[in-house]
Parts: C-alpha cells; sequence; structure tokens
C-alpha cells in the first residue's frame, strides 16, 4: 500500500511540489491548513507531512511552529530543502501587455516585487489565498488578470507561462520538515529540534540553557521565540542544533536543559538534507 | 502645527486606534503598507510614526523588524500596548440570524475562532487585507454578511455591533513601536531594542555576545531571528533589553558586542510603557 501524505494544499502550491519530491509514488492527501495537516496524521487518516517550516526570505513559517509546539505526538522525521520558482501565468493566448491586473499570495506577490516594478509598473496587483487560489481564478475569470505561482500550476490549470524564475533572490529557498508519529535513528549527519519555556522571568536564564549548548561545543543552527499567548513578553523558545539527541554530548545537554527550563519538547532527530541537484 | 503621524492605514484599524491615543491632536496619516510608513518619515512627510510590534498570540510583525533593519535612517523612541478588542459588525437593522458569511483579516479571524465555532458553527469565514477592508465591503454589499474589527470601523462605516469583546484570549494585546528621527534620553525605565549578525557561522558566536549581556547582568526581554535573505540558516539577530544605551553596563556590552558581531545597530533607547488604564 502507497504511503499517505498530507500537505498543505490544494494541488499545484509549493507544497504539493515538496511532497512529491519527499515520496513520488505516495497517496497525496490535501489539507487546507497547517492543523488540518496535522490533525491527518495524528487521527491516522495520513501516514506523514511535509509542510513548510521557514523560508530563506520570509523566515519561519508561524502556523508550523506552533502547530509542533501545541501537537504532542508529532514528531519531525525529515527535512527538504526547496528552491521556488515563480512563474506568470495567464488564460491561453493573453499576452504580456493584456495583463491589467496580478493575483497571488501576498508572500509570493512581496517576493517578485522588483519584477513587478520593472515589468508592470502600472498593473495592480491582488492579493489570493495561495498561489494555486490564484491561478485557478485566472482560468476561470474573464478579468484581463495574470497570476504568480509554481510551473505546476500552470500544468494543473493549463495556463500558459509568460516568464520563468520572476522571484527577485535567486537564493529564494523553503525548507519543508516531514512530520510523522516518531522522528529518526542517528546517519551520523543530523539535526534536532526542541522547544522550552521558563515560568520565571529571571535575567540570564535563556543564557543559562544556551551555556549547556556552548560548553558542550553543540552548534545552535538557529533560535526563534514565539509568543507563549498567556501574556506580552512571555515566549517559548525553539531552538535547531547539529547532531542527534543519541549524541552524548547532547543527551547531557538536554538533562541540563531538563533541570533549568520548566517545560521542554524534543520535536525530533532526522537527518540533515542533502541537495540532490 | 500639529505633529504629523504616519500609520498602517486605512482609518478604522487598531493601529489608527495606536496612534491615537499615542497622540490625539496629532494630523494623521494613512499609510498602505510598513514600509510606506517608514517611507513617509524618512521623507519628511511625517514628523513619526506608529507600526504595530509584536502580538502576545500571533508574535513578532515581521514586515516591521525587515523595515527596522533596513531603515538606518529611523528610531525606536516610544511603545504603546493595547488591548486588542474585536467585534461582530453587520449592516443596520440586520440580526445574528442572518449572516451567512463572515469576513475579517486572518489573524482577526484566527483570534477569533473559537467564538466563531461556537456561535456560527455554519458560517463561512473569507480572509480580507484588513479589519477596516472587511467592515467597508460588509457596509457596501448586498451579501449577508459580517465583519470582524475594531469598535473603531462601527463608527467609521455607520455599522451596528452585535458583539463587543469576541476574541478568544482576554490576553490578546499588541505592542506597538512609535519611529522618528532619533530615539529618547534615559528616564530610569527604559529599553532598548537593537539587531546584529555574524558573518561566520562558528558554534557559540551568539552564546558569546549573550554571555556580554548575561556577566553585566542585562537581562534581555525578547530574542528574535530574522533571515538575512543571502541564504537558508544566516540570520539576523534582535534583542530588546532592559535599559539604556548610554547606562554604564549597557554601554560596556555594546562595546562587547561591536567586537563580536560582523554588523549590528542600535534601534534605540524608549521609555518602557506604562498602561494607564
Amino acid at each position: 500500500m502507497p504511503k499517505r501524505l498530507a500537505y498543505l494544499g490544494p494541488a499545484g502550491t509549493f507544497s504539493e511540489g515538496a511532497a512529491i519530491k519527499y515520496a513520488p509514488q505516495a497517496e497525496l492527501i490535501p489539507c487546507l491548513s497547517i492543523s488540518a495537516v496535522a490533525e491527518a496524521v495524528s487521527n491516522g487518516r495520513a501516514d506523514e507531512a511535509v509542510v513548510p517550516i521557514e523560508n530563506s526570505l520570509e523566515g519561519s513559517v508561524n502556523d508550523t511552529l506552533d502547530m509542533l509546539i501545541h501537537q504532542p505526538s508529532l514528531f519531525i522525521r525529515g527535512e527538504l530543502v526547496l528552491p521556488v520558482q515563480h512563474c506568470l501565468l495567464v488564460r491561453d493566448g493573453m499576452n504580456i501587455s493584456d495583463i491589467e491586473i496580478i493575483y497571488s499570495h501576498p508572500q509570493a506577490l512581496a517576493q517578485c516585487r522588483r519584477y513587478l516594478e520593472t515589468h508592470f509598473p502600472d498593473v495592480v496587483t491582488d492579493a489570493a489565498l495561495s498561489t494555486a487560489a490564484a491561478a485557478k481564478y485566472v482560468l476561470e475569470t474573464e478579468e484581463p488578470a495574470g497570476a504568480i505561482g509554481p510551473i505546476r500550476a500552470a500544468e494543473l490549470y493549463t495556463l500558459d507561462v509568460l516568464a520563468h524564475g520572476i522571484q527577485d533572490n535567486p537564493n529564494n529557498v523553503t525548507r519543508f520538515a516531514v512530520l510523522a508519529h516518531s522522528d529518526q535513528r542517528p546517519t551520523g549527519n543530523d539535526k534536532t529540534s526542541l522547544c522550552f519555556s521558563f515560568t520565571d522571568d529571571r535575567p540570564g536564564l535563556l543564557y543559562g540553557v544556551m551555556k549547556g549548548f556552548a560548553e558542550r561545543g553543540i552548534n545552535l543552527a538557529k533560535i526563534e521565540s514565539r509568543p507563549t499567548g498567556e501574556s506580552l513578553g512571555t515566549y517559548i523558545f525553539l531552538i535547531d542544533l547539529d547532531g542527534h539527541k543519541e549524541d552524548a554530548p547532547i543527551k547531557e545537554a538536554l538533562q541540563h536543559l531538563a533541570e533549568q527550563a520548566s517545560w521542554f519538547r524534543i520535536f525530533g532527530s532526522y537527518p540533515r538534507y542533502r541537495r540532490i541537484s
């Protein structure tokens, strides 16, 4: 039976591209929100899920971080890094000079801002709920409209591609996390993601935790904070570190963390992504 | 001449409420994006600006952080903390049972999720570009629609308020920053906001900076990271600390920071907000 893989839909989004790259044979289950994706795995409708976690221009995907914090039954068992390639899409037969309005997800519009200012200084832009929703709308409307989205959306909605790679920054990549009911055994080139918080607000608490990692030579690849939702200024900290939770120095540092933090949770240890290009 | 104060418009948003609270006599200049707000101050069209910087449920406002990082001529000279009170708004004469669709900004819909599930389980929700845009749309459409937004939007668009305080979390507050061409002198109860980055990626660099603050007993109220936009995994760190940049221990720690980081910038020192209720 093929693996059932949930992702942030609809079909034609970058998340679908990541899901196909991760498991080409999987049965894909599109879900309409990050929390619905998580729910699909925790209630058994899907075996695993692929969710965007960080973009090199926009930063962390907060919905995904908040979902990880609040879903104790899900673990990160892998990561993928995919380049974001935006295209300009129109209905069959339309030309660049016909376009009077361009739709896309606000992040995609932001990522193509310079291209739009240079090539379409007088064209209106408008927000859509996803790049796929913009593509679908452009197919169905009679407006002189274009959409910005991945090449996959052109295939799905039979649109013409007027321009490829229109994002301003060629280094635009998105990191996706693979979620499942367990993480992975050590491979020798791993990462570990975790979060923690403090009930007190004393100077130096966060510093104390970081000291526990620094003194053991453990590199922190990333540190992020998210609000606890209780009051302004109380945070949950999220850390990505180099290594596996079973490595001796990390095991020790995690014991130290358990003593320092009032609450902590390991999202998982998983192999670092190596780009195959 | 009254102060000219730029804010994230249109009229009827929570940002307008913050601007009025900060300077009731000011001439208000609504701008359509965070970068347009910043531009209004840097090109002299406004004297100061009020921008949202952090919400207790949603976390940092990334557009504002990125704008601060990239606008070296602007400083933070104050902060305000305002409770977010959402209302359910409809056209004159409509009742709760008439509503078939509810519009608002996605953050506002998210902040009222439990209220909507309980009171409107069968009603569709749809995203608008701002709470004010939702209110304006509801006034003009013939759809059986409601909007979620601040009480100010009801006044501006002459809508009826069917319910007050419908946000799920009573602790929902937003922190706003006041931007100008300079920050403020010490008052004895101040905060300092700054950012820094490293060109290298060696273990312990961030830890080294935090050590410089911890050893001098300086409390870090907040730590955040934003992507540099150059490649995945390279970050600009943003810190809020307790105290003024002219305080001796902070001056020392900032010298230490200048030696450790490859780049840093102080957004400003400003009086801590004290709620007047």
